[in-house]
């Protein structure tokens, strides 16, 4: 409760989605003690760029999720609202929430993200799954995990060798980085855990479209990475592209191939919301001027990954975090300064901080401009930022004595399978017909 | 994958569950060098004693699971399966799993713990989670932070009223320390979280069958912990039995009370393998003799939650860790001196090493005998014996550092609402008929 409750009116910005962008919009406008009303579907702001580590294991949920009401505690005239906004009624300024509630707005801030897309294949979702939300995580984590258990209990030499076949497909970032990641848990982490089954000689495969891993960066960096990777025991595939997932099995240039898990890191696709607010491009994005503002609408701004920015070369912004956190701020502090004196909203101009990836354990690249850094040095600079890039001391430290416990002893501490664990493993989609007829009558593993 | 892995067979002792118990005995047969294998349907060794704090939102659910595999690593002797005990045929010596897979074994030990049971109305469990597992405890964490969120963002009086109540059933140890942990909740962590409601003003009631709290604690420590936990600000109710739990509500004593979240601390069943192996107790409990061994099966052990021990006055041993562990310990060196030297199996003795409790912020009682020890220095004891006896290094210091920083901020770090939040939020129950009469029409929030 707020003793200057009275004077505030929540509808005076309303911000759809508490990710980077939106977050340092509240952040700007109440601190001049605007009114805001902030709704997300999560009660937690999401550290997007460490979540492939909650998917091996490397840190808990907890570390890399803070709630949005502690990030905004102290902005008496911001408030927070748990829902999912369903429908936006620009005509007559107002929102509706699926639980049937109706929020009104006068000005209206999407920043609704974006989520991962499978180009029309949603079906694949199933046997293939994404990395955006913290259950997306533990789902990833519970599959890697699992593949290992039942490999262990099987008794199929065709179907063990099956499980321990494992896919990642996109070669971008995240692709990269889950490869990477995926390698060490296999090579490393789980060595000694297994008596039936060699983690180490699990197959880590990245698979990728195009022509070379991390297309966003410099010809040079891409070699350095696939040098890693290959080093680590990861199989590259460029120029492969998907053409069916199934269970148990993926398909590539007319060939199926078994495979225990598949992790998708390819597609991404923009909030359905930007849709409702006009036209949209491939990617669902919704195209704003120089001002974050929605053509025509000039009291509803969009930005992050929601938002098609075009800058001066005519070229869209990536969808990064620090594209929508310069965003936000600067959105934040220009409509701050519209509604307090009638400031007209200056352009956006994004300064680019430099890109970054992780190609396996204790390596890095980094580019900015000409400026090139890579190995160790580029994966201390990661680190560092990285947990300074966190909310809360209590997370910069904590992941700190993790990455560093980590460090010295090969160890993942969040090694946790979600849900009811026995069902998931013997729920698991049974093997292909092709590798079903080799399997042995006798089930028995005593 | 282990050298000397030719000469070991898994099957000489089969381990259901690795719990405290189970574990102690893999642990004391891999130092022997005999094969053994754990079953278990989790991946991890729960430390149940601190899982009501993830169910608050003070630790993370990965500071209080380790993967099994993980501690039982060393031990070459020892294999670990993932899976589902659901058939034990004591006639073949062997066991059936979920899967269908079946697996034999020379001696068998049961292990598998016990559940929280409803009393025959198992229909509450839908309304009134329980707290046995990690899923458990995130289900419990998401409610009781889900309800001050749609309090937050209801527009009836009523209903915001109905959200703010919370009840916990149950007056043993988990049920007082839930209760003291969600007032510290609302009453601390929460305060300045909310715009529209006072998450200080919720009330938290502690509910109890018998006549007072802690029934296994001497009547001065039940006085205390009264007392303490009044001054918190939960109600406590003693004589009071629980007659209905439905959506929203709750009834004692022929009134239906109108309320958001239960928790149930209340009954415990044991596994139902014990009633696989002969006639079990009321509470699911398998008999075993002074050497643990199942009656007129000398091959057959069952130690923990799921056996009923009866100690020298008669009295069946309590469900506690302690006596689980020292079990497993006696049982595990009983069991490696008679398979290896013929020895026969001795006679298990308990010796207890206190009981303990928390009541709140801070505060703590402990009883050895005719030794009594409360508030604070008992707190710290607690604490202190509790991170000791956590798996791990990484997982002590980890527990250390969030209870430092929560003792200094009544921060809780781990504020995470699981699943889809918003979904979950829209899908509570709806308010009871009584109360959704008082319901005005208009549900706008704007």
């Amino acid at each position: 409760m707020t003793p200057a409750r009275g004077q505030i009116d929540f509808r005076d910005v309303v911000i759809i989605g508490a990710g980077f962008a939106g977050l340092e919009v509240a952040k700007a406008l109440g601190r001049a003690g605007i009114g805001v009303t902030v709704i997300d579907r999560r009660n937690h702001h999401l550290f997007q760029p460490l979540l492939y580590q909650v998917a091996t294991a490397a840190l808990s949920a907890t570390d890399v999720a803070v709630p949005i009401r502690k990030i905004l505690r102290r902005h008496h005239s911001v408030r927070v609202i748990l829902g999912e906004v369903t429908g936006i009624d620009t005509e007559a300024r107002r929102l509706l929430l699926g639980c049937g509630q109706v929020i009104g707005y006068r000005h209206l801030v999407l920043a609704s993200g974006a989520s991962h897309g499978y180009f029309g294949r949603d079906e694949w979702a199933e046997w293939a799954p994404g990395l955006k939300t913290i259950e997306d995580a533990r789902h990833i984590r519970s599959q890697l995990l699992l593949t290992f258990e039942r490999a262990e209990r099987a008794t199929d030499p065709a179907a063990r060798q099956r499980l321990m076949r494992i896919a990642v497909v996109g070669g971008g970032p995240t692709g990269v980085e889950m490869a990477g990641a995926i390698a060490e848990l296999s090579r490393h982490t789980l060595l000694h855990d297994f008596r039936s089954i060699d983690p180490g000689s699990a197959s880590v495969t990245l698979i990728e479209a195009g022509p070379r891993l991390l297309a966003g960066f410099d010809e040079d960096m891409s070699a350095y990475a696939k040098a890693r990777l290959e080093r680590l025991g990861v199989t590259i595939l460029t120029g492969a592209r998907v053409e069916e997932i199934g269970p148990g099995s993926i398909s590539l240039a007319g060939q199926t191939h078994p495979v225990g898990v598949v992790v998708w890191a390819a597609g991404v696709a923009a909030s359905p919301l930007g849709a409702q607010l006009g036209p949209t491009d491939r990617a669902g994005r919704i195209a704003v001027d120089e001002t974050l503002t929605v053509r025509g609408q000039p009291q509803v701004h969009a930005l992050g990954d929601v938002a098609l920015f075009t800058n001066a070369e005519g070229k869209p912004l990536p969808g990064l975090a620090q594209v929508a956190k310069q965003q936000g701020i600067h959105l934040g502090r220009a409509l701050a300064a519209h509604l307090t004196h009638g400031t007209p909203l200056p352009a956006f101009r994004y300064k680019s901080r430099g890109n970054t990836a992780i190609v396996g354990r204790h390596a890095a690249i980094f580019e900015q401009g000409r400026f090139r850094l890579r190995g160790w040095p580029a994966w201390m600079s990661w680190a560092i930022i990285h947990v300074y890039l966190l909310v809360g001391f209590q997370n910069r430290f904590l992941v700190s004595m993790r990455w560093l416990w980590r460090y010295l002893t090969y160890e993942r501490g969040a090694r946790l399978i979600a849900g009811d664990v026995s069902d998931a493993a013997d729920k698991m989609p049974p093997d292909p017909p092709g590798l079903r007829a080799a399997r042995t009558g006798d089930r028995s593993i005593g």
